[in-house]
């Protein structure tokens, strides 16, 4: 065999420890060191929420390995509580503290694989220091704590874990305020999609107060916005994070402008025995600029893309989708890619579909509605993005979107997937398809208006023709709407030849069916984009008057 | 507009109905007549059995559409109760007859669709003509009333309607058996598969006969193999179906050796102006010869795929992948693509993989596990096809692999698939991800051993070392195998230089992790594929010896 080399892995949760066990199974002879400053290597971050809220019942559960264990299957010298507290690059050694001891030690290393993570912000307000936030498990223990006799909390930012904590909170008994800055839950999707989870938390019970700021935290209150106190037990800080970059700065590795390491294809640092994996790392985004991502999976992918590379077994990464998932109250809000917001913001040329299916045959029992979303490349047809909402299936569908990112599929071709059909599970025509159908629709020249367009076309002169039935129009119905029920639309259509009219029914199929027969009647016509239900969405979230009852 | 074309679609039910509404969006003008010769068209075919367990309680809800409501919306001329009864192709006209009143007409078509599905075989045994079949709302109705009052009920045939009738019936309450000739359930699924169906089967009290014979149908029971009696109140048969393509063949289309339809990639018969589409066509299949495929997803996307054809919009329809899948007695089981019997025995150069994760992360309660199969071109590393078992997220996985299958993606790159992860979801490594990991491992050279390879690789002298724990190895163990649990490997490595060793575990990952430490100590060493699970499936389904107790 040949020399014992050494490597050294700076922080052993996810993408650290994937690393080192990655390491040891492409090298038995090598000396692999983990240094962690916390108690814990190896332990479920995105379990933390579920512990507060009792869901997980076992601390214990959390622990996916002890160092014990560690070393004994794979060999590694496992050091928790010890801290990296300097690198020199031209002698290739890392500095290490014992935190207990206070000793240090000088570790030569043949490569070096850095695991930071990133730390949640603390936003510089008064009473910061009140304020609880969720990385570990002495953060969660330190949540725990403080909810055990407290009443009221309030929990700022609503990000993934900033809801999964609201949950637990409310789970837990709590009287539960979410103070977000922004207009909207949950910045990976849309506004529109993220008011049906919005809707749900309210609906739950729990305050949701929206573009609204964290100014101050008092004893037993926060002061929000122009000085309105929110009484508050307990406090969480949810509101980003910031990479642990620190060693890495000093060490005079090439850092991003938000201070994220920058690293090659194949997770190599600008330094070239040191490598970093991980939530301080900034990756190459599908069309989009490389941004931070902070998802486990990625993180455990890199880990073992650097330890393949340190090996000589370089295989490059392929660029991040952002692929994300929530569970929350009975809903799952799952997205891939980029939004319609970003896009359009870059002024990219894009098509948007909304579709509201079942997520299985509506004649099995316990189907229910999903809200999903694709947004396409008008030039390519390729697909930029995907977002669900609903109560059963939006994973599914999101993988699969995911899945076809991967292989280039463009947005017409979910058509022909061929994807797993009994009534318990999907329909004969999956949700996917359906986007398939509906983007070969639109590639084909079909047009169609989405939600946040329509107030424009109609000042335009656009006429807007409701082809829904009697009582659903009665239930609620869009400003400025002639209702014209579609079985009804054949005898009518004469009538609106030379016209430019937007159709609508309420989730666009029969919106589809509509179009397609009054252009054949010489109408100049457009389909509103996800119907009713997803116009309604979309003007609850932004305040647009409506009529009647929403639906 | 131009001329009024007449279209007939003979076969209102699925792919028939699709090509009807199709062609109306594409053409409001042209005259479209569909003739169905039972009384339903448009009804949920899939959901069938479950009426009979009572599951879909309300009978109307199988019947999507009336000919009333698609004469209303889509200008309909629907027929039911109307046989086609000849087509002149020269002429271009088909007689149909009206079977109440017994009157013909001859109608003259611009384009004919057929969509005559597939009939219910009967066997030539004696007493055949008391054995029900299902396939349609009357059928249905049929055995329905033959299962009240009895309590004895027989069904011939392990596919997937025999299956989901024998569930349906034990539901009502009866004493059901099942009898298949062949030695498995479900033949879309290789044997070590199809085993945790059928041990699922019988732990739900179902009696499951495999390699039996049904001879004859009495008054009162059926009579089996060498002339054994099973009682039986109520018999049906589920043993194949037959394409109902006399009227092509009549009218001289080109039938395969089966009878089946042949068509172009356009659903074109041999006859310019005649389409066909769903279950009496033959179906390209990917990787493989054109073979039948009775799936209702296609045959609705072969519905549209001939009514764009009809109308000038020509798209070829992609190669067929059999997605498939079932849910029986709380366990989903689903494939895609060929299985290793058939790539086997056609000589393919294959590997199989198997593993066993969980659905979700175990940390997160309920997580239960899934049994995963992958079987890949050895030469190119594409995926041929996937089998997935589980209580809960089988459906998911196959999606993603039927999908993974249509992007052309490799099995490798099953692992940088970015799938959503929560741990109420999926793991952080999603057993996608995992199925592509052990792919990319054996594409870099890692050996590993098939549950019925592993006899003949012992009697030829490899030594068989089991790394699971002891407690797990006197759960049950694979006869002639040796213990050394993972964490003492390392030691006795050096004792092991030079041999040839399988190594195994329960699932396969511990395995893999000896095998690297071994081949690093200069051992010949492969991995049993799927561990001691997928070995024990397979035990028990071909009937091989175990030691101590099947886990």
């Amino acid at each position: 065999m040949s020399e014992t080399r050494t490597y050294v892995i700076i922080g052993g949760v996810a993408g650290g420890m994937s690393a080192a066990t990655r390491l040891r199974r492409l090298d038995e002879r090598a000396r692999i060191i983990v240094v962690e400053r916390g108690e814990h290597v190896s332990f479920a971050n995105c379990g933390l929420p579920y512990h507060v809220g009792g869901v997980i019942d076992d601390r214990d559960a959390l622990i996916l390995q002890t160092p014990a264990a560690l070393g004994e299957r794979f060999a590694l010298d496992v050091r928790v509580r010890t801290e990296a507290i300097a690198i020199d690059p031209d002698a290739r050694t890392v500095m290490v503290r014992d935190l207990a001891s206070g000793g240090e030690e000088s570790i030569p290393y043949d490569a070096l694989v850095l695991s930071p993570g990133a730390s949640p912000v603390r936003i510089p307000i008064p009473g910061v220091e009140r304020g609880l936030v969720l990385r570990d498990l002495a953060d969660m223990d330190a949540i725990i704590a403080a909810a055990k006799g407290a009443t009221r909390a309030v929990v700022a930012g609503a990000g993934f874990i900033g809801l999964e904590l609201a949950e637990n909170l409310h789970h837990r008994g709590l009287d539960v305020t979410i103070v977000e800055m922004l207009p909207q839950v949950l910045r990976p999707f849309d506004v529109e999609m993220a008011e049906l989870v919005a809707q749900r938390i309210r609906e739950a019970g729990v305050t949701l107060r929206l573009e609204t700021s964290l100014v101050a935290i008092g004893d037993k209150h926060v002061v929000v916005g122009e000085g309105e106190q929110i009484p508050a037990d307990l406090v969480v800080l949810s509101v980003g994070v910031r990479p642990e970059s620190g060693l890495a700065r000093d060490a005079g590795l090439a850092l991003d402008e938000r201070g994220y390491i920058v690293v090659d294809d194949y997770q190599r640092t600008s330094d070239p025995h040191i490598w970093a994996v991980g939530d301080a790392v900034v990756k190459q985004r599908v069309d989009g600029p490389a941004t931070p991502v902070w998802l486990a999976g990625l993180a455990n992918r890199h880990g073992r893309l650097a330890a393949d590379a340190i090996a000589g077994r370089p295989h490059a990464a392929v660029p991040a989708l952002g692929t994300a998932i929530i569970g929350l109250f009975g809903l799952t809000a799952a997205a891939v890619g980029r939004t319609e917001r970003e896009l359009r913001d870059e002024g990219r040329a894009i098509r948007v579909i909304h579709t509201h299916p079942l997520d299985h045959a509506g004649y099995y029992p316990g189907a229910t509605q999903l809200a999903m979303k694709l947004i396409v490349d008008e030039q390519t047809d390729r697909i930029l993005g995907a977002q669900a909402v609903g109560e059963s299936g939006a994973d599914k569908r999101i993988d699969v979107i995911a899945t076809a990112m991967a292989g280039g599929l463009t947005a017409s071709a979910l058509a022909d997937l061929e994807l797993a059909y009994a009534p318990q599970f999907a329909s004969a025509k999956d949700p996917v398809n359906m986007l398939g159908y509906i983007a070969d629709n639109l590639a084909g020249g079909e047009q169609s208006v989405q939600w946040h367009e329509l107030r424009a076309r109609q000042a335009d002169g656009w006429i807007l023709v409701d082809v829904r039935t009697d009582e659903e129009n009665a239930a609620g119905a869009i400003p400025g709407s002639r209702l014209i029920p579609l079985d009804e639309l054949r005898e009518h259509a004469e009538g609106l030849r030379g016209k430019r009219v937007i159709v609508h029914c309420k989730v666009g199929q029969r919106g589809h069916t509509a179009a397609r027969l009054l252009e054949q009647y010489g109408v100049t016509v457009a389909n509103l984009d996800g119907g009713y239900l997803t116009w309604s969405a979309g003007a609850a979230a932004t305040g647009l008057p409506t009529k009647g009852h929403a639906a």
